[in-house]
């Protein structure tokens, strides 16, 4: 009995066709004598009925199976009466009266409800991911996430772009998060690294004149997991030659626009706005600025450098600066929720947390008294404040000013609904830092990678001032979450002699390393630059979720383990000699 | 000077348009006071002219210009006068008059010529990938392999099938080929293997209701490599729900038609010829007949039982069989010629070569002696040979002799050129044996895999009988090489199980390994079956290369290492110590 129609599929007008379906018992009910079935395939949900007068050994068949049995079943499609059609079924209005029944498969009870909005602990749905991945939730996440990536494919295919498998064996260039690696049985000692992305292979591409390239592509990072990180992960991988910012830009508008459109039938505008490193920071707190709703933080260092209140001319006196969240009409707050903001700033690396609640005629707040009335006022009318509006000042570093009074900004944001959860909001961060220092490292570290180009410029500052110049890359941000990044790329060997060596490496490190990226500098590097997406993280937030382990199949959990396979696991001892290794004790 | 047109989309309708190029010097010529440069880029050649009389600063940089450094132009498209048209050139009616010129980067003298057709150490074109890959036809590979997967997910895409990415990091179960391995940092002394391909995870798709699922999924096997073999390679892999081997076979069918077409503009026949796996062994000696040119080998054991010759009748008496390569046309062979076939047959495994050679009025051979001159004639009138044949003969036990006369053919077949090289031969190989006899390990392995179903009316000879229980596999073969192979699988716990102990896994082995599949059997899983195929010998087939190493960006040499990246190699103390590893001395 082969499947002539997919659940979904039929409709009014197969009425009176005889049809075989093939599926999953999603329920079954015994009414009036009959037996119904909810038939389950990937396509949704039909009801078959069987009357024991059309068939008598289907009917007996139908009362043994239970939830999840892999039936197949024939029979006529027929308008189900008014009084009986479902308006929340797509075949609501049908129904399949057997004539065959077949029962392909049992199955025993399933340990948790297969539907959705189950609140099941996440380890046992691991463990039963094929039971999971059933719920029509999960299955829209993968087929919504095979349709963006082929979006994706199609919209670059079409701009000429090819796509070229690199290789999951590299080598160990440990800069940044760790590497996986893989022993090498015909190398003893030695070691292969999976990839923490294409970067190196990507950029040789453009050395060998592929001029567009691009990859959906498996990268690793053996870090200590948080909720939107997994140890694999996929990467829309991008690079070309004979470019600038512009022309990457452009091109990925003309693809979020496409993906976005038709694998999910959201309109976005572009081009997206864009705002630079220092204007993110300033004003949002972040450089990954959740642009959805305003509340733009300002800056009032300038105005209150002669002010007698400690915590802020201490801040300033030690180089730092003095902002102010405005949370529009939080005035209503009470105290105890003060103090929970105050908590959170906290948490985010504040030593305190000052406010000043704006009443009609009068002002709450502890620290009033260390102003004059005229500094309250100009504060006020340089922040345009109104009764109603509840005034959050930072004090410290402008690091972690930013730190504090953004995160307020996306808690208050987010609890106040300031925002339609249903937006996709994008913008552009550039002008990004070449450099950060790293105070434990004692050194600069690259705030994009080793590779990108500093603005021409900014040539001259890498000798006098590293920290100031500013580098060719470019953020795409998506309601506050960076979605992806690249940058123009260094084609020229000796300037990335000289960014290794502000980054520390010594000629032989750098080398040893990448010795073979400088080489290739010396036959013919076309200038290239590229971008790179997270496509899990892409996927989630257009479905709305939290977790990215809700668009993958098979994630791993925190522990990077996976509760189905019980991955990783012991290996044999013979294994272990092959690969000229010992287990260390600990 | 960005780009306006790459190098071949220019033809005469741009002539007396000013365009600009980029690309790299292929060639520089000085001729009559004016410098020609053929200009590459990705798409191909076009000539620029630099007449000092119209750029004098550009004259002047193109005297410095060497080949493959990376120039951008400015000029007018002008038609060559009728001398000077290039016909082997796709632009080269036109040429490039130039105004202006810059020099985007220089180049060394490059270790080879980046042209094609090189005699080249491939080590030393490893090592300089990004130059090889800039030859013509090794750009070509790559993007003929981007249009047949691109072709290939576009067809499935269509079918209603969903690409799912499977993980990575999977769990080791040493079965057939070795694995990669993985350590685990979080879990000391545990590993995760690298998937030799995504069986398990293909089949717990199913039991997940994904009904359709693909993957152009990285496999990996740690194996002492082979010409065709890489550490990682790369698979097309399918899997269905409610399916059996018809609906596999036409799908399959239709998919290729569709990718030798748009990807290579070939036409080929469907149905593929099917043959079952006896009769290939039999007729072509070989389970990859390459069905490009006929000479099937013939059996005449029942002819020969009786005869003197010990040759024949004690191989006869072993059990073995007596049979015939007809090389048709070979009579004028040399002795000199027919010993070195005979060499040949001894390195596949025969104690010598038998042979007769058919002349006009008589025979010439060493073995007519010890047949009667009745037995000869029946001999001759069985195999049809006339004047001119010669015919080889293998006795010896079945499997010997088919490996001995089926290398033969193909030897024979290849230099005698009995096929057109450009011919595109596939058929189907069917009725495969579910088990072998592995007599070093001395029990049964799997011929397909471990997860093919027997077929249904043979399922009670899997406790009789297992050497005769035939699979529900099929092999698609390419001109003689085997391409794709896939099986119905087994969706009952229970004949899994029975499978398992046949193979020789205790119940607990089978537990501690497969336990979740097995128990993914409990809820609900359909019939299923699949196929895979390796792109990387289809690419290298449809490009009639030798080696997939051509057809990969970025392979491994023989001893799975990477020239370029130096991978793999020694890793730091640190990495060692978070991975819980110690290196053991040889």
């Amino acid at each position: 009995m082969k499947r002539t129609h997919s659940a979904t599929s039929l409709s009014m007008e197969n009425v009176g066709q005889e049809v075989v379906v093939n599926g999953w018992v999603n329920t079954r009910r015994d009414h009036g004598g009959l037996i119904f079935i909810d038939l389950r395939d990937r396509s949704g949900i039909i009801q078959i009925v069987i009357n024991p007068e059309l068939n008598k050994e289907a009917f007996h068949l139908a009362e043994n199976v239970r939830s999840e049995y892999v039936i197949a079943a024939r029979g006529k499609v027929l308008a189900r009466s008014e009084a009986t059609v479902n308006p929340n079924l797509k075949t609501g209005r049908i129904e399949i009266h057997i004539e065959q029944m077949e029962v392909l498969n049992t199955a025993k009870t399933p340990p948790f409800y297969i539907e959705d909005g189950i609140e099941v602990d996440e380890i046992l749905r691991m463990r039963y991911r094929y039971l999971d991945l059933r719920r029509p939730e999960m299955r829209d996440n993968l087929m919504l996430r095979h349709r963006v990536i082929s979006t994706m494919r199609e919209f670059l295919d079409k701009e000429g772009f090819i796509e070229i498998e690199t290789p999951m064996l590299g080598r160990s260039t440990p800069e940044g998060a760790r590497d996986y690696l893989v022993p090498s049985r015909v190398h003893p000692g030695e070691f292969f690294a999976l990839p923490q992305s294409p970067q190196q292979y990507k950029q040789i591409l453009m050395v060998a004149g592929m001029e567009k390239y691009f990859q959906i592509a498996r990268c690793f990072r053996d870090e200590d997991l948080r909720a939107d990180r997994q140890p694999e992960f996929t990467q829309l991988d991008i690079e070309m030659s004979f470019v600038d910012e512009e022309d990457i830009i452009t091109l990925i508008e003309a693809l979020m626009k496409k993906v976005f459109k038709e694998s999910n039938q959201i309109d976005i505008t572009t081009p997206f706005p864009r705002i630079t490193y220092d204007e993110a920071m300033l004003k949002y707190g972040s450089d990954q600025p959740d642009l959805r709703f305003g509340w733009e933080i300002q800056d009032i260092t300038e105005l209150v450098k002669d002010v007698d209140f400690k915590v802020f001319s201490s801040a300033i006196a030690a180089g730092g600066v003095v902002r102010v969240l405005n949370a529009k009409s939080c005035g209503s707050f009470t105290r105890k929720e003060i103090d929970e903001l105050g908590r959170i700033a906290v948490a985010h690396g504040a030593k305190g947390l000052a406010w000043i609640n704006v009443r009609e005629n009068e002002l709450n707040s502890p620290i009033i008294k260390f102003f004059s009335e005229e500094q309250i006022q100009s504060i006020l009318t340089a922040l345009d404040a109104h009764p109603g509006d509840l005034l959050l000042f930072g004090a410290d570093q402008a690091e972690v000013v930013a730190k504090v009074l953004g995160s307020l900004r996306l808690e208050l944001g987010k609890r106040l609904k300031l925002y339609d959860e249903s937006t996709f909001s994008f913008n552009w961060v550039v002008d990004f830092p070449m450099f950060e220092f790293d105070k434990e490292e004692r050194r600069f570290v690259a705030v994009h990678h080793m590779f990108t180009s500093p603005r021409n410029e900014d040539i001259p500052l890498l000798d006098t001032a590293p920290a100031q110049v500013r580098a060719r890359s470019y953020d795409l941000v998506l309601n506050g979450i960076e979605i992806g990044g690249g940058s123009i790329r260094i084609h020229r060997r000796d300037w990335q002699e000289k960014v290794f060596s502000l980054l520390g490496l010594s000629p032989d490190e750098a080398r040893d390393k990448f010795g073979f990226m400088l080489e290739a500098f010396d036959y013919g590097t076309p200038p290239h630059g590229g971008i790179a997406f997270g496509v899990d993280r892409m996927v989630m937030l257009m479905r709305q979720r939290d977790s990215i382990r809700d668009v993958i199949a098979f994630p791993k959990t925190q522990s990077a383990s996976c509760p189905m396979t019980s991955a990783p696991s012991a290996v044999s001892p013979r294994q272990l000699r092959e690969l000229s290794l010992k287990i260390r004790d600990k």
